[in-house]
């Protein structure tokens, strides 16, 4: 029984540290000759299409990484369980990102870091502190709960939108099409959390940041993308950030990676770039929840947070 | 009876402020003619020395700021009770300070902002977060106190140092000058959130930082002060960093304030400079909180937050 890595960056990495943890299975490597029927899992990130097909006791596929957006869209994906890596790590990692950028655009970090190179001793007679200024996260699963409640309690005013109706004691939430807009409304500084399916590619355009809050107290609307790049449309940002619209963004992901040098992005006034490691996944951890959900599943267990194919997540 | 206001900057909106909460009072100010027989009240910041003598009737002097030490080493300072300003207001705002500055360290963002201005797309294979990282918060008051519960929220590991002895369920605490050692030996991040005191003015020192931990994963130890500017030795800071002895430093706060521009700490590409903001305090909510104690006290049920003069705080 073989676990076939199929991935495009540091295959060698991998298949050292799940020699380790299963010493008595064959670790295949694509690229490498393998039997192909004796491969029962497959752990993945972005193969080339159709390499994960004609492998008749395929049981599973892991995703390597948080989203599994890469994987859906392949055109000839065998029809068996795609299981999503789901680590504390790295939602904490998430977490740090977004209470960060919350907090350097509430105390205006990039001002005191310019003001910093130019000498500039001079500060706001009363500047906003958290309770001020409303934080929406859009997408509210397992990462988004998670940083909802860390920005909570540094003092921010929280609520969450989510695709199906939640309750969450403490938060003010919001859901679906009808839910959007009154979300928006109230919504100082927007965190996107969602995963990347159809119906969010390119939801962060122009229609979308015209209906966020125009009154709060950071003087305009802000976007923190640590999510997908493909939900955002990037000439939209730009047009709105130079129109006001919006008045600063953080984005950790864009729609082409690494983001191009002749981006406008990179050299935005208003934009924090960084180069998608909102968090990033421990890859010793990655390969012990795919070895512990390999041994749950052979124990007559089952997989956990398996995919839902229709929902895209 | 009087309020007088005797500061040095916008005396005006204090009056103001003032007035409208105390309208049958008559609020004066230094340097405009007064009956100095009629003041029982002093709200002030730096006042001139000499300035508060002479006022028979004077039951007690507020501090419009967080600190005292101002106050304390006046040479005439009459013999009545020295009231702090204690706001939530300023710990919450003092608090995101610190989160927003241990995580900039944590995660690196002085790098990534650099990078950024050049157009690297370039990240760390493993990072550190935040259960990673030591913070050693010295000075364990409310603000301390606050500080550290959010830090942990975050996920770092956090001590504290006081003076006396303290016990605070769920952080290793550690106290005076015999737990000192200790407590810097298992620090990554020293934040420094003491009040300024005979014992405490200079105390960050090369003596001090060579004490610091230098096993951790930031790659070297970290300075982080919103305190007091007299606790910090700014040649020693530089001279630390340029050895690496530490490895950076977020300081608010200065020997001398306005920090000159001469100042190598302006341009230090280790050292990220704010201009004493790290907690404004509210203006309206420091009255607020002066005109409360003035009706407590009239009522019988004396000042909360009264100066200890022998400890200095």
């Amino acid at each position: 029984m073989t676990l076939l890595v199929a991935l495009t960056w540091e295959p060698k990495l991998w298949v050292e540290r799940f020699q380790k943890l299963l010493p008595d299975r064959k670790i295949a490597v694509l690229g490498e000759p393998f039997d192909r029927r004796t491969v029962r899992y497959a752990a993945t990130w972005g193969p080339k299409p159709g390499s994960l097909s004609g492998l008749p006791m395929l049981d599973a596929i892991f995703s390597l990484g948080a989203g599994v957006d890469h994987l859906l869209s392949y055109p000839d994906l065998p029809d068996v369980p795609i299981v999503r890596v789901a680590q504390d790590d790295l939602t904490h990692r998430m977490s740090e990102y977004v209470v960060m950028h919350c907090l350097m655009h509430l105390r205006e970090q990039p001002r005191y870091d310019a003001q910093q190179r130019r000498k500039v001793w001079e500060d706001d007679a009363s500047p906003p502190t958290a309770r001020d200024v409303r934080v929406g996260i859009m997408g509210f699963g397992v990462l988004g709960e998670d940083a909802a409640r860390k920005l909570k309690v540094m003092g921010f005013d929280v609520a969450g939108w989510s695709r199906t109706p939640k309750e969450i004691e403490g938060f003010a939430m919001f859901s679906g099409t009808e839910g959007l807009d009154a979300f928006l409304a109230r919504t100082d500084i927007l965190v996107t959390l969602m995963p990347l399916t159809p119906e969010t590619r390119g939801i962060l355009n122009r229609e979308l940041f015209g209906k966020l809050a125009r009154d709060g107290r950071l003087g305009g609307p802000v976007l923190i993308n640590p999510g997908r790049g493909k939900l955002q449309v990037e000439s939209d940002i730009l047009e709105c950030l130079d129109d006001g619209t919006l008045k600063a963004a953080s984005l950790d992901v864009f729609e082409t990676e690494p983001l191009p040098s002749e981006s406008p992005l990179w050299s935005h006034p208003c934009v924090m770039v960084s180069p998608h490691n909102a968090a990033t996944s421990d890859p010793d951890a990655t390969a012990r929840y795919i070895v512990d959900q390999i041994r749950r599943y052979e124990a007559g267990q089952g997989f956990q947070n398996v995919v839902d194919k229709a929902r895209g997540y």
